[in-house]
């Protein structure tokens, strides 16, 4: 046992800061303090189960390795959860910008100037990928310290591009939009489908302003666009869990929004878009 | 509308699971996004924001490619768990075997059948690496799913290997015995540092019982491994969390040791052990 | 052990509860520090750990100084406690005047009976000011006093200053109204934009009061107010503590507002006042 | 009203950080956003309770005030806390080195590894020291966020003065140990008294290991200054909170120590020390 552990103690010579990756070869550790309370301790009895000198060394030098380790890994942590409340910070600027939809606002301005964070975002999520590239392969260690703060810019990336173009904003659009590269740091499909949940439950509160402002059309836009997400979200075996719960949300929005349209409709007043609509949905079946 | 589904099955039968790791490659994606919402809009209807049939294709596509994704992430999921049980089950078994020595059982005929388990153990161990080794880099993803029983693991070999050398089972050690290649599948740090606190909090059972049993010189000998294991820990900056909540319990099963050793040598018990004991004392200071 | 108790207890008549600031001088103990243990062990016993007669003294001397510390401090508190309650008395009058609102009773009555309330409140205020000014630097020490009955005292000055003029009390008109004098014993901050909080949860009902009494065009000046003041709101980083929840759920008055305003002009309620508000969003626009 | 409304702005606009005190004048603070969405919201509306556009601008003003000034106030309590953070850190150190003196290491090496923190120590409190002198008057808004750490501190101090002088480390010895300069950032008081009640919990752990170790003397000097500390602390009026929580456990360790020095003295163990003991009673009292 005693040249086990000997030759334990050469191999984990050989141990560095990205050995917390526990997939990853880990290159040489060197300063080791020699005059610590546990190496004097280390007495030279024989026999019995006494471990010898060799052992308190080794013991020692793991734990040293360890507070290395866990010091970088908790300066990374640190550095990732400055990004991401700078990434929350601009969200919140690009939030208050598109919250002037609720007031009619044309959508080119807000849009115009919801998006002038765009270019920030991209550079704080390069940033995100630049720490992230220090630790191959842990991309899900650290992945709780960013997922809160991208599902709401997801959201927000995808009611901007709802208001521009109609339709759901694709995972591989996010990622572009956000200057990702998937090969390196991609966005998790489960952060883009609760940042999408998120975003329907805007909608209601958006169809009931734009009716108040006299778009009647509104309503049965949204309809659409809600019922076909749900019902693609219904294609899909949820666990039990965050997105889960989301998702059956979802079924409220869709509920408030139809309230909308049909109230909009026996007060005749969807009348005239009503038309167009129609057009319309014969043009998608 | 179902030829669409059809028609975008077909395409991601292109698609494994692989792409679940937002960091690799997801070759169909850009070939669909040839067809995203944003091209067929510019190429679309006159002004208004009603999305093409072919932004519903994209649509469908995706989440119908989320589906597979997210149904292969629950079967490799379910896999895993179904690989935990087993785990979990083994060291049951070992645990019960180990469990004799409070009865004062010969440790070698306990450590025996105890042993008999580390064989399966590396096996299943070898099949969580080759589970994940269909998903590189997500380690991480899945850990929750295994950490928990390998911790449980941990704290039984390391009780196996204190009562065999009297000495701390190393984390290499660790790895070494469930035969992991930490290239590809190692023990993730924590998980160790965690698996020793829970043997630590085993100790004050196993003192008290051999002292009833007539071994008056084991509180000595786990007090002294016990004060070395408590301050290598101390030199490690722990977050607040899990792990931390741990140590912190290994304080008092520091203290209920030495209690027990008190008892011992204040009844002048430990006569023989004590000489011994105070030779190492004064070689210590 | 008596006599040296008495000697402790006239010297210690030197101290006022000022001592109880951290920051203010204390000269009586830097008197007592010539006889401390350091110096008494110093000149002392031969060798062991024994404390001489003089620690014991210097002991009880610092105690018996805590103890009139404490005391002083706890009789403070309890002036302080006997304030507030006084404050919350003359609150719960002012809200049941103002309750009255609700039952559609001309304003300008309401406002009356409720202002009446307003002399009483400034003389309470002036009497905390006096209070603290007895422990200068410590009005953060005490605040916990009294911080929950200002919030609410300021959510009421801020509704009927709304009711009177259509805008919002600002911090400086809150003190005023008040009679503070920032200089001595202002209004915090964060008790200003909680108070301000709690007026808007009160919005939602007042609207849907003034509807069924016939006002159709109080959802439209109470959402402007309230999508003005959350829109202001957005632009504080707020950290994550009560009053970040508080503000959280003015949310949810803005959208109820919303959707009464909704469900007037659905029903071409608002015709009158819609003229108005529609120029107005020209204005705008 | 309007009039009032405009004074309002130039009082408010001599607002800056310090103003976060609600007790000190505010100069002036510049950098208004001039384009944001409140004013461009103004309309001209006459009569009624639409408010005016200068009641907008110092709704705008006033919130961009707090912005900044909850901005000043978070990076200030974010340096307090990484302070306070290198506090906890070399403390931890400090703990470290003396959880040796549990394995009978000798006091005079003990102490002077743990000493060896002090001097950073120091530094790190003239650090705290220096950031609240930027907000004068403010030492309880932020007090929370030192306080845990400094009640440490002092119990690790009060142990270490105990070993070397058997005697209490009294507050202002505290005080001067840390560097603390009263007049402008002290020790609370309270934090004193709970680090005394920290150090006291680890007495009874330090006499079972002398014991155990053959220092039969221990367990009646601990008692003499455990009885007498207790009796101190009975002086004092302790409000029902969390300090008086940390006494109520000190009368265990009192407890636990009587059955130590019983068990020392049943046995016969005490009888040499006793002796000394008893010339030392009559000498203090």
């Amino acid at each position: 046992m005693k040249s086990a552990f000997r030759s334990a103690i050469s191999t984990t010579l050989a141990f560095s800061f990205r050995s917390l990756n526990p997939t990853r070869h880990r290159p040489p550790l060197t300063l080791l303090s020699k005059h610590s309370p546990l190496t004097s301790m280390a007495g030279g009895e024989s026999g019995t189960h006494v471990p010898s000198l060799a052992t308190f060394q080794s013991l020692e030098k793991q734990f040293e390795e360890f507070r290395h380790q866990l010091e970088d890994s908790g300066s990374l942590r640190e550095r990732i959860r400055s990004v991401a409340l700078e990434i929350e910070s601009a969200t919140r600027l690009m939030h208050s910008s598109l919250l002037l939809i609720h007031q009619s606002r044309p959508v080119p301005e807000v849009l115009e100037t919801a998006k002038r964070q765009i270019g920030l975002m991209r550079e704080l999520f390069s940033r995100l990928a630049e720490i992230t590239r220090e630790c191959p392969g842990q991309y899900y260690r650290y992945h709780g310290d960013w997922k809160s703060e991208t599902q709401t810019v997801v959201s927000l990336l995808a009611f901007m591009h709802w208001l521009e173009t109609g339709s759901l904003l694709l995972h591989t659009e996010a990622e572009e939009k956000l200057g990702l590269n998937p090969d390196e740091f991609g966005l998790d499909i489960e952060d883009y489908l609760i940042g999408i949940c998120f975003m329907s439950n805007d909608l209601p509160r958006y169809v009931v302003n734009q009716v108040t402002a006299g778009d009647y059309d509104c309503p049965r836009k949204v309809l659409k666009f809600l019922t076909d997400l749900h019902a693609a979200f219904r294609m899909l075996n949820l666990r039990n869990d965050f997105l889960r719960k989301k998702f059956d949300g979802m079924k409220y929005d869709l509920r408030r929004v139809e309230e909308v349209y049909y109230d909009v409709k026996i007060r005749g007043l969807a009348a005239n878009g009503e038309k167009t609509g129609e057009q319309n949905d014969q043009a998608q079946s």
